[in-house]
């Protein structure tokens, strides 16, 4: 096994793009990922996608996109891990590459969500989740995921209004990204007056429907340092799964699969929590953003929330978490998700997140969840000295 | 890198399984290939499945099965590469176990297209090709064969009932499968008066829409030994891809990708297509076969349907398809299709294929297709002495 390394990456604009297909999003990144890295060839490229069959009628996106961006003849498949297929995607390059089977993979997380044929989002978003035994009752995702926030304010005291700090903190960092979807500040107040989505989860505690593509290009890490100037490390590379229906698990607010996810990533890069710079965590909806940081060792049970509340998710915190907007302003597009959240990860070890800038940043986490927990890809990432 | 060796295999009947949902299917092949390999523990599963998206309203089948098959907390994916997302997957699981990350690997191939939800499963099947430039023309996927076929009659100036001897060859095999749907010969005659599905093609000529599910077990080969008493050693595992619109190709009768592919293979393995005992070829229509014999290199350009009409694809020919019934006749469960294949060339090699016996088979070829010819993945397995 050798070690591998990101040496380019590449991202669109997170938005309604009505106007630019799924595959031309897919090549955007791919093209900037490319450039960035100064290769014009690969020796595979792997897809994270996961809804551009039942949105856009279009699978086998793999050898799609491969032609498209060029690269025709190319090992080209599809990843799918629900909203985790970006990194499930990105765990397969690093596969090929740290085994010796692949010098160079292109990996490019895409969906396109707006503009649609096909069925409802919300429903299609809903495959997430147990087929038989949570979406056939009419659970729609965002219900779960309120069910487990009602859960965890029912559990430990919390009020609703004590989730604004993740959005708030989301919204302050996207302002300053020019790939967010949403570049404005929101306050508490807002938050505390945001219509009602499905209750306790509002508008503002909840990631938005919407079109992106980020890409990234491995290659082992010793050979990283001749094609890029700024090579990063890929420190672990893990994967945790638990249950689909969240009634199978043991503790619906515990998540069994994140942690697994991060202890084995920890174990891979000989790491703690406490060595952790910045956490780009899954926060599809604030509940989520509370589990993964008890989950992931940063706080015991129950006491997730209380670091947003206490402002340690903020850059200038212990934990910044969402550097670049996250899922709540950055935007959510699900299968690109897990890429978009690598490449924040390495604009910050390059030192290149502007007025976001995580202070001396050396090792960043992103984790990535597919469903309420069930599929959890966590990556750490170090800056190469 | 390392050799990888297949030390279990599992398989369901295909047919149409109205009282079998997708997971079940799943767990019967898995469960069979692990008591196969004696085996109560994996290191990642891998799942090839094109459609239970679109038709079964279900995602996320990589933590799911892997939860169902009491592997829950596993690494866990879903691969997709159209009707070759089989092979894709047994392509991911390869690379992990040679690359020395992982050491046990479970690959299933899983697809329920009958008792669905959603839209139709032709159109589902669409989804294959190239929304843009071919499905949204109206064209379904057995339309874009049947362009296919008959260019290649046009061409080479053969008629429509040259290509009986593919289906009659399938089905005198499928008869003595016990895993397959169609358990009947049938003659040149029948061929020949049978209902046209989409000109040329007609009822025979044409894989069938069915349920089924087929696993493997890898392992690396020098621990295969000791694990198995029968281990059949993965000479070469490799990828070729094409357009997936037909009208962007050099020539539509020539399949680029499964010539790369193939060619890959066989340098991989060190060999050529004169030490093929068997190729189980991706037979969804007569025209793919007879395409993916002139791209393996086992006839020239136009001369693929001649190996058939002169009997050579038979068990006692000289290029043996389709032993199990292939496509048309074992079924075509399209997700699940490449690890069947693969199955199949194994029972070849241990020599468990009763009255279907390629005798002395050493090395066997497994093809599956994506899309017309758009993702390629080829396996040479051979038998360890």
């Amino acid at each position: 096994m050798r070690d591998v390394a990101i040496i380019g990456v590449g991202q669109t604009k997170v938005g309604e793009h009505w106007d630019i297909s799924l595959r031309h999003l897919a090549l955007e990144a791919i093209q900037a990922a490319m450039v960035g890295a100064g290769v014009t060839r690969t020796d595979a490229l792997y897809v994270g996608n996961m809804l551009s069959g039942e949105l856009a009628g279009q699978e086998h996106l793999g050898a799609l996109v491969a032609d498209f961006a060029g690269l025709r003849g190319v090992e080209a498949f599809k990843v799918e891990a629900a909203c985790g297929s970006g990194a499930a995607a990105l765990r397969m390059g690093y596969v090929a590459v740290a085994g010796g089977l692949a010098d160079i993979v292109v990996v490019v997380g895409v969906e396109k969500m707006t503009d649609t044929l096909g069925p409802d989002t919300t429903a299609a978003l809903a495959m997430a989740a147990d087929g038989d035994y949570e979406a056939a009752q009419g659970v729609s995702f965002v219900a779960v995921n309120a069910l487990l926030m009602r859960r965890y304010m029912h559990e430990y005291g919390y009020s609703h209004q004590d989730f604004a700090p993740f959005a708030v903190n989301a919204h302050r960092n996207g302002a300053n990204n020019p790939h967010a979807m949403f570049r404005f500040p929101v306050t508490a107040e807002r938050f505390a007056r945001a219509r009602m989505i499905c209750d306790p989860i509002n508008l503002l505690d909840s990631s938005p429907i919407c079109d992106g593509a980020a890409a990234v290009v491995l290659a082992p890490a010793d050979a990283a340092r001749a094609l890029s100037a700024a090579p990063i490390r890929i420190a672990a590379s893990a994967v945790g799964t638990d249950t689909l229906a969240v009634h199978d698990r043991r503790d619906p607010l515990v998540l069994d699969g994140a942690i697994l996810s991060t202890r084995r990533a920890y174990e891979q890069a000989g790491i703690g929590p406490q060595d952790i710079n910045l956490f780009e965590l899954h926060d599809a909806f604030g509940i989520m953003a509370a589990l993964s940081l008890e989950a992931a060792g940063f706080a015991d049970k129950g006491r997730g929330l209380r670091l947003a509340m206490e402002g340690e998710i903020r850059i200038e915190g212990r934990v910044p978490v969402t550097t670049m907007g996250g899922l709540k302003a950055r935007g959510h597009p699900v299968g690109a998700t897990g890429i978009y959240q690598v490449v924040e990860v390495a604009q910050q070890l390059r030192g290149l997140a502007g007025a976001n800038q995580v202070p001396n940043a050396r090792l960043g986490m992103a984790q990535n969840i597919g469903g309420s927990g069930a599929t959890v890809v966590t990556h750490i990432l170090e800056r190469m000295e």
